[in-house]
Order: C-alpha cells, then sequence, then structure tokens
C-alpha cells in the first residue's frame, strides 16, 4: 500500500499490529479517527493509556483490577469458600459473563507447558496455599482448556494441595448446549459416552445455578 | 460483558467504537495493549494522535498531507496535466498502490447526493477550475464509484468545465480481471457486452502503463 503521509502511513503501522488487524483494516480504523473530533480522539488515546499505567493486578487472585484488591475479591456478597482456578483474565471475564458462579477466582496467568519452558515458577502459585487456608476454601473448581497442558496444570496442582481439606472439582465437558451431535468432535462425544450422567442428576444440575 | 476492572471496561469500549469492532474484538485488543511494554503502547497512542494534531489536507488537491502541498502535488517527476478526480482519500491510495497512474489527483471529499444533503457546496470543487487553467489540464479522469451518485457527480463537473479545452475520460468498467464469467452481476456483464472492445483495443490498452 502506498501512502501520501508519512503520519498516516505511522498510524497505519502501529494499528496493524494489533491482533487480527491488517493493512488495509488498520487504514479504515485510521481513517476513522481522522473524521472524528479531536476531543474524540484525546479519550480514544486516553482510555487505553490510562489503562496501561494505572491498571495494578490483584494481590489475591492476580486479576486486573483497579485497586490493590480486586472488585470480585473485595466483594462480601461473593462466597470465599469456592475459588475458581483458570489460565487467564479472559476466561475471568467469560465466566463472570455467564453470571452461573459467586465464587472467588485464581488467575494462574497461563498454564504449565515445560516445551515452552512454562513451570510451576512461572505460574501464579505461590499465594494459592495460603489463600485455601486463609479464606477456609472448601471448594477449588478447575476451569482449564480440556487439553493436555490443561489437564496437567489441574493435575499439578490437586496434587500440591492434597494435603489440605478441601474437594477439587473441574467443569463440566461433553457435548456444547444446541450443538449438532454429528458435527462433535469424536472425543468429546466419545468422552460425552463414556461419562454419561444418570437424566435425573442432569436435570437437577440444570435447575442449580 | 462484565469486567472487574473498569479501566479495562473504559478501553474496550472506546475500540469497541472503531469501524468494524465488536466488544469481543476490542477486548483481545486492550489485552494485547496490555501485555504490550509501556513504550510500545505510547508509540502507539502517539502515532495517531501525533496525526490527528499534525495532519493537512493539500491545499492543491484536498488530499491528506504532511506538509501544505501534497507530495503529489509537489513532485515534479508527475504529469501535471492528468487530474484523476476521486471521491476520498482512501480512492488514492488504491489507485497508487497500482502503481499504473504517474498524474494529480483531485480529492471531492464526498460525491453528489442530495437525499444526504450533499450538494456541490459540500465538495471540494472551488478550485478545481483554476487548477485545470493554471496547470493546463489536458485530461481529466473520472474515478468515481459506478453508482448513480458517481455518475452524476462525473456529469456534474463535466457540465462545468464545459467551456475549458480538457478532454473527460474515465475509469474502464467491465468485468473484473481473474473473476469468473458465471458470478458476475447481471448488470456489469449486460454492459460489458454492451460495450465490447476490440481485442486489439484490449491488447494495445494492456500493454501501455
Amino acid at each position: 500500500m502506498v501512502f501520501s503521509s508519512k503520519l498516516i502511513e505511522d498510524a497505519v503501522a502501529q494499528f496493524a499490529k494489533l491482533p487480527g488487524v491488517g493493512k488495509k483494516t488498520a487504514l479504515r480504523m485510521v481513517l476513522h479517527l481522522l473524521k472524528m473530533q479531536h476531543e474524540d480522539v484525546a479519550a480514544f488515546a486516553g482510555a487505553f493509556s490510562k489503562m496501561k499505567q494505572e491498571i495494578k493486578f490483584c494481590a489475591e487472585c492476580h486479576n486486573v483490577s483497579d485497586s490493590d484488591v480486586c472488585l470480585i475479591c473485595a466483594s462480601p456478597g461473593r462466597l470465599h469458600t469456592q475459588l475458581c482456578i483458570v489460565e487467564s483474565i479472559r476466561d475471568v471475564i467469560a465466566i463472570e459473563s455467564t453470571q452461573h458462579y459467586n465464587g472467588l477466582y485464581h488467575v494462574l496467568g497461563g498454564i504449565l507447558s515445560p516445551l515452552d519452558g512454562i513451570g510451576p515458577e512461572q505460574l501464579n502459585l505461590s499465594n494459592l496455599r495460603s489463600r485455601v487456608a486463609t479464606n477456609e476454601v472448601e471448594e477449588i473448581i478447575m476451569a482449564l482448556s480440556p487439553t493436555i497442558e490443561g489437564d496437567t496444570t489441574a493435575y499439578y496442582i490437586t496434587k500440591e494441595l492434597k494435603d489440605l481439606p478441601v474437594r477439587v472439582t473441574t467443569i463440566a465437558r461433553g457435548i456444547a448446549f444446541g450443538g449438532e451431535l454429528e458435527y462433535t468432535d469424536e472425543m468429546t462425544l466419545g468422552r460425552s459416552i463414556t461419562k454419561r450422567l444418570p437424566i435425573e442428576n442432569y436435570m437437577s444440575v440444570q435447575g442449580k445455578s
């Protein structure tokens, strides 16, 4: 692409660094900003510059936070005896959006993957033990990706906390709601059959939120 | 989507204002910025804040420019006797990227559309006449969209400049290179047949750049 302006070229190059944004999309965004009012562009730049400077990570659960302890950990209305272990901030947002969970989180910031050089030291595990003890946590819910790395991480954490009086569960795996059986992958479908549930069990699970 | 941080929520809301960006894509971009180095985020914000503040519009052709007269209009290597009339900056970039045109441009900044309240006064037409006279322009190339509005605009400009000794042409219309005949829309295909060219004519056009 040939630009007659260095200023536009630089702005396009910066936008094209964002994930999923190519040069054409970047140009579209830049021309959109060009048409916007000065104060709106300033607000746009300000929002994420401010975010980058002021964002903190919760000392408890390692989720992103506006203060030292995040809103979830600080909320008295939430069940402090449940801990949901997730890989990233994105997973917290996904689970919060379901409105089906009212406990706390623990964000690992990654997943065990020896090939990528990610061992237990690289994950936010140092305060997990003390959190479980302090909050008198009764249940730890593993909400990790159903991959080899996810399973390994869940296994590692379960083993580490073996001596504590805590129940470890994992989110249900099976065919997706509204999905079509014939398009479900073989592994998921196979495991769904092996790990089948009594229908009353499923009904009662569905009834609870 | 539920965010546990107001800072993230604001940044996502700002990104979601960009064209073609929904909340999920915006979140992906924001989390990407969150992982970036401080100086890279500053460079990102700086590039388009600078662009917004310093960008100018060429006094000659109304294209975006880093100086009072854009690089294209200022270039002695370009044919000052050819003027290509386009709707927007985006079209200049598209034509420049083909490397098949070496004349000057004239960016209208819109297209005649009475229903949207866009008349000749809203377009950059005031200096077109003087440009044609000053540069002793021999040919005006209409590179407008093949729509009713585009055709109306081309017709209006042609009529306005009728008394000047200038040849008015339009970019060729027809089936696209590499396109499949059966998927071409009826109107394009129909007009391509009506406005067919002697094959020698086409060959010689293809030979020239």
